[in-house]
């Protein structure tokens, strides 16, 4: 019998890992560590740091492999998504094979939490033989960004939408809410709304030595938002970001 | 100068407690751990458990206090809130006057994350003088749902709204969204939804050793949710649950 643990590491500073994060990862007989490329290498190096901090118990085995690239040019997101899927759940089936067989309990360090906007369990689904999934929640970026800013995420008793870069900038500010959480925008897609009423609280790598975090009316700080995010890309290579928006009256 | 730490703790399991929580917890010259009547005194004795079992630091007092009772006869459900908040903060401001004065660190033991549902940030801004304030995220019961499922919140790059069961039995089924969390649910509000096409993920007493979980269409689960609900809630004297609804086709 294989187990796979899924693991929720935080977002970015190693004190998010919980007890349970801990306790699973010395649980494992292997802990498969994905290289995916020099551009997010960073956060490859940081999952590796947070695995040695984590690591007391020598007999479990630390392993790298390499995940497929993304064949982005594919037509259909969706179609683009599942196939990727396959792809990475072959590669997983693999390296599990090559390091441990078909017996045991394997481990993968999930960025943030693993139930949120993450591919990890459907991948997980795909494998061959279909191992016991194990999920150890983390502490996500959303909540990283709130407590950056001491902010509660919703109003007394009211609802909130989490959604990504690309649905708010397709459609609008969406009905039925007064706070929207924005993750996965690749383009500060904040930008295309009306800022009138609008608050925003920004945090981009968050949990991080590099953390930056805005906020206030959207008229106002938006403008700086786009440019400090654009500056920090650059400078970085790459970026994480996420927001929420309330309208306030 | 008064600084004070709102501390999430996680919703059950005392291994969701993460490092940044164990070192603020022990980083405080005073924890304060509120009484809150005997319904929540499981709670209340969690609560106990989990910092006796974080705290290593001779030096941090810890603290209980009685917590004002709630005037729920009040009219307006806003109004009957604000003043409950403003009895709590001056029930906050004489413990820390009694226990510590008006420099130090205290820290309150919060439950899932800060953010989420929670009235401490907003309470924390009522206090005369002012602390600074500080946030550690925690396991929201939304993750410990999820991880219990083994359930992937979101769909792919799409949204999610989290609501309350006043909210939802109020205004039926959201638009712009097929996936609903539903917390603060005191009667079931999926009962008065059409269950056709719908699919439920509820837990209650998640991470704890009575942990109940269900699964599954609407229709067919949901009268059992019900039934289990009421007889836990019998026999336990309390119950806090919450539940996602997902539209599938
Ligand atoms: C693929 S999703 C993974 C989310 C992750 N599972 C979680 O629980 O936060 C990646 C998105 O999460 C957000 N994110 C993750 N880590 C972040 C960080 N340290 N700072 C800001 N945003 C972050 C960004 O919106 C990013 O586009
Ligand atoms: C006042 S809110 C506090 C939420 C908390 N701050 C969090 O992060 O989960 C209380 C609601 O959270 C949910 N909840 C909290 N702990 C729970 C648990 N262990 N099991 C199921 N639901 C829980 C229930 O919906 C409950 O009505």
């Amino acid at each position: 019998m294989l187990t796979l643990s899924l693991i929720g590491i935080g977002c970015g500073d190693p004190e998010q890992l919980t007890l349970a994060a801990i306790r699973a990862i010395n649980a494992a007989d292997l802990v498969l560590i994905p290289r995916k490329g020099p551009v997010k290498s960073d956060l490859a190096d940081l999952r590796r740091l947070i695995c040695a901090q984590a690591l007391t118990n020598s007999r479990t085995r630390v392993a790298e492999f390499d995940l497929p690239i993304r064949d982005t040019a594919q037509e259909g997101y969706r179609k683009g998504v599942d196939e990727w899927h396959d792809a990475v759940a072959v590669s997983w089936s693999r390296a599990i094979a090559a390091h441990l067989g078909d017996c045991g309990r394997v481990a993968l360090l999930i960025w943030g939490d693993p139930s949120l906007y993450d591919s990890s369990l459907r991948i997980a689904r795909k494998l061959d033989p279909l191992p016991m999934i194990e999920v150890v929640p983390g502490i996500t970026s959303i909540q990283a960004l709130c407590a950056a800013h001491s902010l509660p995420l919703n109003d007394i008793g009211e609802p909130f939408l989490v959604t990504t870069g690309r649905r708010l900038r397709e459609g609008g500010w969406p009905s039925g809410t007064d706070t929207v959480v924005v993750m996965l925008d690749g383009g500060a897609a904040f930008q295309w709304l009306d800022p009138n009423g609008l608050h925003i609280w920004w945090g981009a790598y968050l949990g991080m030595p590099r953390q930056i975090t805005m906020s206030g009316a959207l008229a106002e700080v938006g403008p700086g938002i786009v440019a400090t995010r654009q500056e920090a890309r650059a400078r970085h290579g790459w970026i994480m970001d996420s927001y929420i928006l309330k309208r306030v009256s």
